[in-house]
């Protein structure tokens, strides 16, 4: 496995296997206490990115071939994949964003066998959360923080079963203090907030911790609504912090 | 200027000015032959991209303010300009992508005083060149190759009449051998590419060498089509070398 440039890449601590697969090792082990074991990719694999409008990011839903950019969306999904696309271009991943605006863990069940299961991925990476509090603070929804855990964990449960093999990436459900994100959010969102990295654990998933990203952004003196306007929806800028946490974590 | 991570990014040769605005220094010096001087980017510098569609590639027309995730579109121009504006958000760059699908240096030349010099950019990255042979294969247009030297030399003259201490960047124009691209393209294509480089040259603007990377890429044993299936459009992973190219040239 080579990369066709002369410079190297800033994630290459890549182990080479007899097959030619290439093994996801991470650039920053300290971030893996949840992690399970690192898997190989074999030439071919799919990689899926799920969750809500954090990863949708304004993907074209009529479109389902991988590797497309107006199936990829605007968001760290595709900035992630575009990377992984061009530094293994002899790997020829299948990347799938199959985000959609507005869900919740439940949403996620309901579609989990044509959106996840089916496709058949080596990675499935999760990032689910944020509207599981803020519709139940708009009054449209009634979650209970544990119901989020249980369900969540039924999710990645069910995905380990199926595809005994898969390397499960969670993504940290992060908010910035600014925009749509007051006071009434708290304490409960980072109840969620541990509750995600509890049950990221137990199903022995990559934990990439966003919110502990925006918070080093935000403690270094930047503005938070120079990464999510609203609080909770990324700029460019968010979403090149979220490709770059993600990759450092899975470190493909 | 700090960035707000522990982890050093890849592209951290910078040097910092008493000022606090960074120095723009190539961390491939090589590639140089035709650069200026390195530029120094103040605090609220506005960086354009320009182009046709590989630059646009699929931004929102109607949306005109900087930074803006569906203005930025989904090509090299978003990638570089997240990555930016993650790296440095003490910078507050103010990142345009001005590209508009179809057009050749006639187009440019006929909107450049409301979507180039308005702007009042410190940065202007120009791609032109691949319409301007397509369409005349076409049989769409005639301007020969001597007439995209000389609007794309008084294109860039007159910008740095008009902004004198303006960095100007020219994108290699670039074609893969497949899709759309066949043997009626050269050796013209290759005419035109070396009037780019002369024109660069001459305006002292850094060039970005895509061709040449995208050659090294096929050289490498990876597929044309891989970078960009039809030879003009490039892939995401097509993209992402752009962005990489461009950043290691222009290394803001």
């Amino acid at each position: 496995m080579q990369v066709p440039f002369s410079q190297s890449t800033p994630h290459s601590r890549r182990r080479v296997l007899k097959s030619g697969a290439v093994a996801v090792l991470s650039a920053a082990p300290s971030l893996l206490a949840t992690a399970g074991l690192p898997p190989a990719l074999a030439p071919g694999s799919v990689i899926l990115f799920q969750g809500d409008s954090i990863t949708d990011a304004g993907r074209d839903k009529l479109q389902s071939p991988p590797n497309l950019a107006t199936a990829l969306g605007r968001g760290y999904a595709m900035l992630a994949a575009a990377q992984l696309l061009e530094e293994h271009p002899r790997l020829q991943l299948k990347i799938f964003n199959r985000g959609i605006s507005g869900n919740k863990v439940p949403d996620l069940e309901a579609r989990w066998q044509a959106d996840c299961l089916d496709l058949k991925p080596a990675v499935v990476s999760v990032l689910i959360g944020v509207n599981d509090l803020w519709h139940k603070l708009n009054g449209k929804y009634d979650g209970t923080p544990e119901a989020y855990r249980d369900g969540f964990a039924a999710l990645l449960q069910s995905t380990r079963a199926a595809l005994p093999e898969v390397t499960l990436v969670v993504g940290e459900p992060f908010v910035l203090r600014c925009g749509a994100v007051n006071d009434s959010w708290f304490p409960e969102f980072e109840t969620r907030r541990a509750l995600a990295r509890e049950v990221a654990k137990e199903a022995k998933a990559l934990w990439v911790p966003f919110q502990e990203k925006f918070d080093e952004a935000v403690a270094a003196g930047t503005e938070p609504g120079y990464w999510a306007a609203d609080g909770v929806h990324p700029s460019p800028a968010g979403h090149a912090l979220m490709a770059r946490a993600w990759r450092s974590v899975v470190g493909v």
